[in-house]
């Protein structure tokens, strides 16, 4: 939804209407809501994939697979739905950044994520406790790696900077 | 604010005005409001205190420390905090846990309470990634033991079971 983001970050989100989304991007706004249920569904209409997607590989990981290396095996597909989806990403996290409602938002999404990659965990047997830390960091470890990802040019340096910032948890826990 | 917790606890949060808790408390509505700027000051109102303390023991860590060490020096004060309010805080967290406003706030509490201790560490010199990876796993360690403390019954346990919430989180991300 390249539009909506293009006027959210012209003339701010508060101020855009879904009928100016709906005029820029060319639909009627009977489409659009067949797609969104609101102009909030634009930035956050993706986290239900991600979820899914990182449930899925966590449930899958092989059933020898430590915790956090459960949550890890979400990584990949992570990455991969991600691919293609830089310049959004980026446009959006301005979005978000220069709205305290859209950053209380885009939080309490990343806890349901974790909410969810926890439980994943406990289905596997993992104790709560550990199932809690263990999806916790790895939710951690995704948001620093996009953090940095929006923060820079390349749009192929995702899958890398998550690896490099589960390195820097390990180290961080360490000892 | 017993007077208050117990309201919440009989009739639900939402359904309780301030009139109603300044009277149980046998309070003016003016005393109330010198106390506490709205209801919901009553369960967050503390928030401010946990953050200042945390933030304090992180500054105070000698230089060599570790991000982790320095994130955990606030484990020992902010566990004197807590002590002799284990009543409060269980009768809290079953408030917070029927409603989802507050069950939403409390998570941004603690957010921003892993931003404050992560500005500390870089305060310290600590890069953004490992300060947010190291403040994030301080607060997951806290929030693990603190849910853990309220659902049991011993008032003394809550410092014993921050220690076995790290060394839990140290045996997740090992490896």
């Amino acid at each position: 939804m390249v539009a909506a983001l293009a006027l959210f970050g012209e003339q701010g989100y508060q101020a855009t209407t879904v009928s100016e989304i709906a005029e820029r991007a060319g639909l009627t706004q009977r489409t659009f809501f067949r797609y969104f249920s609101d102009k909030r569904e634009v930035l956050f209409g993706g986290s239900g994939e991600l979820v899914r997607l990182w449930v899925e590989a966590v449930a899958a990981a092989p059933p020898e697979a430590t915790p956090l290396a459960a949550v890890t095996a979400g990584l990949d597909p992570v990455a991969e739905m991600f691919r293609g989806r830089h310049d959004f990403a980026r446009t959006r996290a301005a979005v978000i950044e220069a709205n305290p409602e859209l950053r209380e938002r885009e939080l309490i999404k990343l806890q349901n994520l974790a909410g969810a990659i926890g439980a994943a965990l406990v289905e596997r047997g993992v104790t709560v406790g550990a199932a809690v830390l263990a999806a916790q960091a790895g939710v951690t470890v995704f948001h620093v790696a996009f953090a940095d990802w929006v923060r820079q040019e390349d749009p192929a340096a995702f899958r890398r900077l998550l690896d490099e910032s589960l390195a820097e948890l390990r180290s961080v826990t360490a000892g």
